[in-house]
């Protein structure tokens, strides 16, 4: 059971919980009129501390579709925040007028603090660079809609695997699942940590190999997760230099590709996807987008309890 | 009759009138789900010159709840101010969208200039340092509801009562009370002014008395009242050191209490009530909270003549 | 047939679908009711890269008018913007969420890249000194209500003809009707462009004259369309202090004018047209204000295709 539960961290739901939202959200996509009416009545709290366009319109676009409402703000400059209010008291608020709570917030742990003094469900929309536990739902709906199920898939992650939360929180969820392969390919400078080598790959027996040219690894995945390379990373103009290009996907790297290999990125996009790409029917980036939507659907109408 | 009025003064309605809206809260408290669809096609116009959150979030939930919709902005710089408008073409352009307008502005007297010229409802959020008659609103109901009237009491206001407009506008409203007696606790430099005690209270008859500390009063109070004593607003440091701990509510002040005193607090908090106390029964300040947005569906609804 | 297209510029629907249009907005006013659910389960992005508290308005209580819903940002700063995202991406992403969108921009051409990208219809709200194309809806709505019909009249536009976007759309519009003629009210430094002369009414044998005094003129016109002259456009001190007062309407000027004249201004005004006038019945501009929304009420029915 799901219901008046908080999602902080991308483990905080088991594998079976997980897919009961990934069910509900596949049957939102089937026939979405039918939960048009599901959250009547019901407000969602949109506290974002940071701001974030995406995640934000996702979340109450989700809320919308589900016949909810929405009060929030999208800023911390328009809060009480400068008033210097606890998060404890501002959450305890918050319960006051809202069902369900969306949080994102520059401090680590936030989310986590508020869902402690919460009387209604606290969902993390990103504290700082720590965790985004929907964007992981996302790229795992994505992946189980167009393979059919989550196991069985070698994924190469590219870009920034040093700082980016997004890749970290998806190889730890992906590691529950049977027979992943993981190819990390990134500057040396941002390379995986060594503790999620050890914590969750190594100590879980999963395969995975660590490369720094992406069009070496293309034809052995099924999945390319693309995150960007930021300038300021590298410690030197030479390297930035000499390695950019392996990190932008252009169509002359996709022809090294699988056929049905899916490519994700969680979005905004700055140069490191080729437009080109996005006629190309493997770039579900796009794809996976709307599939947040759905899951952040089903994500909150499992919190409501109201399916 | 409250349909097509304003609320711009806390002393605006009469009690009668008032005890029109509370009766009105107390039924959609008991059955909020036969309120919710009272607004449908309605629209409030939410104009914040200055942010509040907490203010805008009750009286949006409000709105909500009822099955309405809201337009608005929550701060100046995303509004047509920066163009040079008069407040007046502002709320005529405004009644053109919306059925009904709640206004916060930094500026004393800019809610009453609107209501002059709208063709629809404005309540006073706040304007400066003068009104905030749903507060105001906020606090009797709260008192209502949990003494079962809101006449009878020996009510602490406690903090700054020079500066507070929240307690000024109290001690207007339960001055058309039976028998309320006050105890004003502040340090000497954020006494209640003059023209309260001469024009409210003596003029009424109305029992009160002044003084320091807070803990040897707490023995005679039905309510304690909190505010937040500023540390910028002391003359000089030496007193500030002196008086701060009598300005905090702390567990151990707490015992001296009544077994069934109310702790109230127009929220937020700073640190003049000690988180340990939220757990005490006594503590009603959330619940405060949550009938601030019950009290505005009531006024909304009043004001709009849907119920 | 307009489902589906995108509004850019004003000429972009012929007059024939603007007559749709302006006939399911009389439609709409003569009874709202009946639309109160023809956007139920739809959403609107509402993006405005930089603030207009009053087309924003206007736009969102459209939508919600329809019984649609509404998701968007107020300020660049709230969005995605500074994270480098490109137009194109953000509007794909959009997409994924919302069903119609709506676009100020600073940027002149903006909302066109958008429209080129996008899978849902946009309309352009304000793009720099460029288009403002439902403003010109609006005009256009109000003389039709006004005066039973858009051609046959005589429209003396006063004010900054130079760089007021919403007299050259006016104009191009109108040029479109029978028997349209041109009073050209304005200081010499900001008469009509060349070009619009040339290009527009003199290419489509459109009687016009350009004069500098607005009283000199009154008499002859149907409608007044008045805008404001900014004292940063002046060449010269003198200039602006000999020619200020004959751009500001006041109720001596009003004598001039024929009874039945329409005094109109796209809004906000600041000092142009004087507060005394707005108990005249000719003056129509806040009617016009409201008719916006009803035109925008429209203009969205018929692009998502549901009236």
């Amino acid at each position: 059971m799901l219901e008046g539960r908080h999602l902080i961290e991308p483990m905080d739901f088991t594998n079976e919980e997980l897919d009961g939202i990934f069910e509900l959200a596949d049957s939102i996509i089937e026939d979405e009129k039918s939960y048009m009416d599901k959250c009547r009545g019901k407000i969602l709290a949109s506290l974002f501390y940071e701001p974030s366009t995406r995640t934000r319109f996702s979340f109450e676009a989700a809320m919308y579709r589900l016949g909810g409402q929405v009060i929030g703000f999208s800023e911390p400059s328009s809060s009480s925040v400068s008033k210097g209010e606890s998060i404890a008291d501002t959450i305890k608020t918050v319960s006051c007028y809202a069902d369900i709570a969306v949080m994102r917030h520059p401090k680590e742990g936030a989310p986590k603090v508020a869902s402690m003094y919460s009387d209604i469900p606290v969902i993390n929309a990103g504290d700082g660079g720590h965790q985004h536990p929907t964007q992981t739902l996302t790229d795992l709906l994505t992946i189980r809609r167009t393979k059919g199920e989550i196991g069985n898939i070698t994924i190469g992650c590219c870009g920034d695997l040093k700082f980016g939360r997004t890749v970290h929180s998806l190889i730890k969820a992906l590691s529950r699942y049977e027979n992943v392969k993981f190819v990390l390919i990134s500057p040396s400078e941002l390379k995986i940590p060594d503790y999620i080598k050890r914590e969750v790959l190594e100590k879980n027996g999963i395969e995975y190999v660590e490369a720094e040219k992406l069009e070496e690894n293309m034809g052995s995945l099924d999945i390319l997760y693309m995150t960007r390379v930021q300038k300021e990373r590298f410690f030197n103009e030479e390297d930035y230099i000499r390695l950019k290009d392996s990190y932008i996907l252009t169509p002359d790297k996709m022809e090294y590709a699988k056929k049905d290999m899916m490519v994700l990125h969680p979005l905004p996009r700055v140069n490191e996807i080729s437009p080109e790409i996005d006629s190309d029917p493997r770039a579900l980036y796009f794809k996976q987008a709307k599939y947040g939507m759905y899951v952040r659907m089903a994500l909150i109408a499992k919190l409501l309890g109201v399916c």
